[in-house]
């Protein structure tokens, strides 16, 4: 079955469970932000996942993308897919108006693409790399870049990549070798191999637009010497440049996306920022990069659980414990089954809750009147980001591998589509930096640095909506206190043992998001009707099944601060 | 790189950790039990799969098996290697003298298909199948059947599949439709369906000796009705039976074994053992089959840490904290790395010792001379074996994922074979009893309906081996306290609440798992040197990493039986 977006859940979650309208009345930027408009688009983009993109999923991974003589083919009907979803405007949906965007909310851009991840991982991730460069060419891109190709990458008529990756700089960028050599006339010659660039070639657009990072001439060793050049793959004269796709990667998953090796061979290209702040210019859109990642995985999840819901329910087997029926009973009756589904539920609404109020938190820190308002929203954006991309990449694999379980022996075949998502979900573990990397971005580069005055002041923010009366709040709001003391600890011997912190930096995320989760869970109790059990049986699931792992994160930091810091 | 079974490990758990010549003394039956001659097997075992099957491997994955017109060619290599394999006489290793076996432990074909299965989990598939047909036809075949057939099954001459599933009975063989209609002459003719059928047709031998489950005329619905038949793709005078393999699946993995839909159209077969006895025919031989099981699980897990560990030994990213080394340091050097690494290493060295130490139960249980003992291993067996089936079939899964993820981005392409273990292991979850019906298997069906009693022995036997004055083995000797509280406490309220004990299975088969391994790694560490890197990393990631999920475990049961048993 191919998958369907539930978009009255994603309205449930906006609107009822967050107050969208509620928490954005102040943002007098955003003037399309009205409820109907913002329902209509859900609607609208809904429909277009289900009946365009989601029908080409299997195909994509059967088929996958060729390579011959250079040139890349996409799966059958990605080309045509994504024409008719740049023509309809869905790039553009969240790009500003004056670069012919629809200036919508962000976080209906994340929706979106949650959604596309979900049917068709493979076609969206060539559309999803639009919006890094879009935004790293609008904010730091000169006059003539701007006028050349921001349009163009606005409305995805053209798309682009990231290259960022070679051979032996992977996590650590700034082993980057490529070179840009300035000429006469103000541009470079970029000469270089990259790998793992998605949508480095293919047949969907025209023209692709490179954003390379490079070093200039006399630049400094390391990260700092690191410059980000624009490099289009056609040049406006019309003429090939020197960029050439040499090979793309047999991978595990993902085949409808070409991963492609590129090499440079003094290709021009332009300086985007200043020589030295390639990785700055990256960087600001770190936040949206991530998060887009961690809507993956909940998107992937959805579209796992979802296959799984529906084999449960017409697959029978055995009697179910205490069933009257005549055996064999539908296997969603049995307990095993029917935890496996609850669980996963319980991921994806609470991650929905967690990524939606964050995909606001990126407009507000933007565009609220109140300084204080737009510190808070950063704050949560730099904390809950890495905690979101790490935490839902790896439920998204481990999760769509329990909903393989739920198919026996008839998910280990292709047929039924579910392994596809086990495969294509787990590179959502490693890329956009890997899951180890986002949990000592947490704890090591921002948790410890500020003495763990941000984590502590997220945590009020969690605290402050939570009513101690209520059982789930009450559990919720210890967790916040034994997490801020935890973090105290860690931050009283960080400085004595420097290693420590890079032992627990795992379990230290898991413990965060384990809490997020549950403030999720307690807003979306407060929203749902109690008798409700859409919403109950995953509640349930949240506090029986995922929640426990929070004391066992929290013993083992503890465990390592006895060991590791003798008194 | 290619898997090399590390022969030295293998001798120092099974002769000095676990001291199995000492264990096997009184076993007369076992006349070549001597020490010498089992190292010196073992040392031949590792060499054979090392330089014959090992190199097959990548290719048997990317290539896989085809069919064509009802034929199946196996990839390149996989027969030449197949017949040096059975002209060797590896697979009789621990077939008995009579039917042309060398009459060798148990132990040490377990040891072997570890390691064959971790160098080329496809290829073994085809002779991992042989030991349940032999055992099965050993025990229940006529006279006639066995002088027909066994010595070539015991040589491996001759391949076996076992025909259970259909398309429509999977986990539930009561619903199996397949019928066998008598003939005058004693024969049967055999008609069905069969699916996922390892091994139902290929080029690897002239002969294929399908063991059928079928349903006799007036047999009674559900498992009761069911027998077993024996059915060979050629005939005895030379003509071909009415077997035919009308595909073979696509799967996510495993793809050097061919998977195969089987159709039987009234092909010629006979009983094997009594009319309506064909589960117990098959279930007498569960044990070591799954045990089989549990050794690939540990095998896999032990071909993704030896990938992973050469990769993080020769790739450097980035300066590990407390380095005072020039950057980039060595990956192993990342304390998440480091983690990674001594975690699952820590889990193949533990599950070692349970695996090899469960193997010696089934001889011990067969031939030792005590009844009290032969009790006491045959009560092993059972308890055990599911628990390892599953725990290390789910840790070959999710230790390969994690040893996928030391490689960054190079893990998800299939340049380095790691992204192959993770999806070859994923089966092992599923084939031989889903892991779900595994911890059924162990808390419902063998430790509540006695009350206990066995589990508790089980415990005894355990704690036995520990020395209280050791920390470790403490807090091994207090886990078993509890756990054999927890025990309690479930067999209290099971009658009356008969759906809670499958809710909380998959529960309490870990926290088994768990003080099981926590007693190999205190034999470990009787057996090692303290100051010995190689055994003391591994047992303090047992310690730090793994073991906490054992109190996770049992608060989850408590929080169970708290909610659905109200005082």
């Amino acid at each position: 079955m191919d998958y369907r977006p539930a978009s009255q859940d994603a309205q449930f979650i906006l609107f009822e469970v967050l107050d969208a309208s509620g928490q954005l009345l102040p943002l007098k930027g955003l003037a399309e932000a009205d409820p109907d408009l913002q329902r209509q688009v859900l609607e609208e983009a809904a429909k277009f996942v289900a009946e365009v993109v989601a029908p080409l999923n299997a195909a994509g991974d059967h088929l996958g993308c060729r390579f011959e003589a250079g040139a890349v083919t996409t799966p059958p009907g990605f080309a045509q897919a994504y024409k008719s979803f740049w023509e309809a405007g869905w790039p553009a949906l969240s790009c500003r108006p004056e670069h012919g965007g629809q200036g919508l909310l962000w976080v209906l851009e994340g929706v979106l693409y949650e959604w596309l991840s979900a049917a068709n991982h493979g076609w969206t991730m060539a559309p999803g790399l639009l919006h890094g460069a879009y935004e790293c060419l609008a904010r730091s891109g000169s006059d003539e870049l701007k006028a050349a190709y921001l349009d163009k990458i606005a409305s995805g008529e053209w798309l682009a990549t990231m290259c960022l990756s070679e051979a032996h700089a992977g996590s650590d960028l700034g082993l980057v070798r490529t070179r840009a050599t300035p000429q006469p006339d103000g541009s470079f010659h970029v000469s270089g191999s990259k790998i793992f660039i998605s949508g480095g070639e293919h047949d969907l657009t025209d023209n692709i637009v490179h954003l390379v990072l490079a070093r200039l001439p006399d630049a400094p060793p390391g990260p700092k010497g690191l410059s980000l050049l624009l490099v289009p793959k056609v040049l406006a004269d019309g003429r090939r440049n020197e960029v050439y796709c040499d090979r793309i990667e047999e991978k595990m998953g993902l085949h409808g996306s070409p991963t492609c090796a590129m090499r440079f061979d003094d290709a021009a290209g332009w300086l985007v920022g200043e020589p030295g702040r390639g990785l700055n210019a990256m960087f600001v859109m770190m936040n949206a990069a991530r998060l887009h990642v961690a809507l993956q995985g909940i998107g992937l999840l959805d579209a796992a659980w979802q296959k799984a819901d529906a084999y449960a329910r017409e697959r029978r087997q055995m009697r179910a414990p205490g069933s009257r029926d005549a055996p064999p009973d539908l296997i969603v009756q049995h307990p095993a089954i029917r935890r496996i589904l609850d669980t996963q539920r319980s991921w994806v609404d609470g991650g929905r809750v967690l990524a939606y109020q964050t995909g606001l938190e990126l407009d507000i820190a933007k565009h609220h009147p109140e300084d204080s308002r737009r510190v808070q929203a950063q704050r949560w954006c730099e904390l809950v980001t890495p905690v979101l991309k790490a935490a839902f990449t790896e439920q998204a694999f481990h999760g769509a591998s329990e909903c393989l379980q739920v198919f026996g022996g008839h998910g280990y075949i292709r047929e039924w589509g579910i392994e596809q998502v086990v495969r294509d979900s787990r590179v959502t573990m490693i890329y956009e930096g890997t899951n180890e990397i986002q949990a000592i971005d947490l704890l090591v580069r921002k948790v410890l640095p500020d003495g763990g005055r941000g984590m502590s002041a997220l945590l009020e923010d969690l605290e402050r909506g939570l009513d101690k009366s209520n059982a789930p709040a009450a559990e919720m709001l210890a967790s916040c206190a034994r997490l801020r003391s935890l973090t105290s600890k860690l931050v009283g011997v960080a400085e004595a043992h420097v290693e420590l912190p890079f032992w627990v930096a795992g379990d230290y995320l898991r413990a965060v998001a384990l809490v997020l989760l549950g403030w999720a869970w307690t807003r979306i109790g407060d929203a749902a009707n109690a008798q409700d059990a859409r919403w109950q049986e995953p509640g349930d699931a949240f506090r029986h099944w995922i929640f426990p792992e929070f004391k066992m994160r929290l013993e083992m930091i503890d465990k390592q601060l006895t060991l590791k810091t003798p008194q």
